[in-house]
């Protein structure tokens, strides 16, 4: 694509940079910057820039916040000694929209995949060993994919915790409320005849 | 979604105002930013602040440009006077990477559209017609889009210069290149008949 305008192409760059945005949508997107007022940009730009520069992780979860502590950690009424342990923030927000969990959080930045040059020391692995060793933690709760390195991570977590006395548990894997039994894959559809629960469970949940 | 962090939320507000961009993707986008160095970001912002603040539309042709005629609208080896009429400049990106068009543009800034509430005052008409009456322009190529808005805004147009001695053609509609003809639309089919071209010139271009 040839640009009629440095400027543009600049910007054009930029934006293509950013996962899953070609220069096409690229294109796309700055064109309808340039018909819009100025101020829309210039609000984009200032609230990417103060979130950037600004935000903090909380000390105790990793989870993005505005101060040293985030809101669930500080909250009383939340059970600070069962952790689920999710891969980014996403998975947090994910799992509060459910309404279902009362403990909290343990966010590792990733998942181990020397693929991608993802190792245990590029994670948030030792602050939770370290949690767990201290003997606050009843209960780890690991919420991460089950992927090949979402396993590993699991595994590797284990390996390091295993002599503690803490309940270890994962999140439930099985068919979807509101799936067809014939469209769901073979492993899914095992382990949720497998890990079958009681039926009094299931209806009160 | 609930987040954990207003400047997060700040931001993916912001990005999510962009078309096409929801509130998940918007989040995906503003948490990659996170994970690259801050430069990254400061670079993002400064290009579409730059650009949005500076760039300049070329006085003759309404072209994005950096400066006050645009290279195509200065460049001697143009033809000056073929004006081919576009609705926007990534209409002539596309032109221009045929490299099959030596004159230059007119760029209208969109197409009549009542639903949309653009009517002939909000498009650069009148420039175009002022320069068609001043006997400067040889040849004037309709290159709108075949849709109703544009066949509107071609005859409005028309309708305004038919008295002028200017060639008016509009780009040629057909099958494309590479197409099989059982899948082609009846009426793309039917113009292809209509407006056949004798077979020499077809092997030649």
């Amino acid at each position: 694509m040839e640009f009629s305008s440095k400027l543009l192409q600049t910007a054009v760059d930029e934006v293509a940079q950013l996962p899953g945005i070609g220069r096409r949508t690229a294109l796309r997107l700055v064109l309808h910057l340039m018909r819009q007022p100025l101020s829309q940009t210039l609000h984009l730009t200032s609230a990417l820039q103060a979130m950037r520069e600004n935000i903090i992780f909380c000390k105790n979860c990793h989870n993005i916040s505005d101060s040293e502590l985030c809101e669930i950690c500080v909250n009383n009424n939340r059970s600070q000694d069962i952790v689920c342990v999710v891969e980014d923030i996403r998975d947090v927000m994910a799992i509060e929209s459910t309404a279902s969990f009362r403990g909290v959080y343990h966010v590792l930045g990733g998942k181990i995949s020397p693929m991608d040059g993802v190792g245990p020391s590029d994670l948030k692995i030792n602050t939770l060993v370290d949690k767990v060793r201290s003997g606050r933690i009843k209960e780890l709760i690991f919420a991460l994919s089950s992927t090949m390195e979402g396993d590993t991570t699991n595994f590797y977590i284990f390996k390091q915790i295993q002599d503690s006395k803490v309940i270890i548990s994962t999140i439930a894997r099985g068919i979807s409320v509101g799936d067809e039994l014939e469209y769901a894959d073979e492993v899914t559809l095992g382990r949720s005849i497998t890990n079958r629960i009681p039926f009094e469970l299931s209806i009160k949940s």
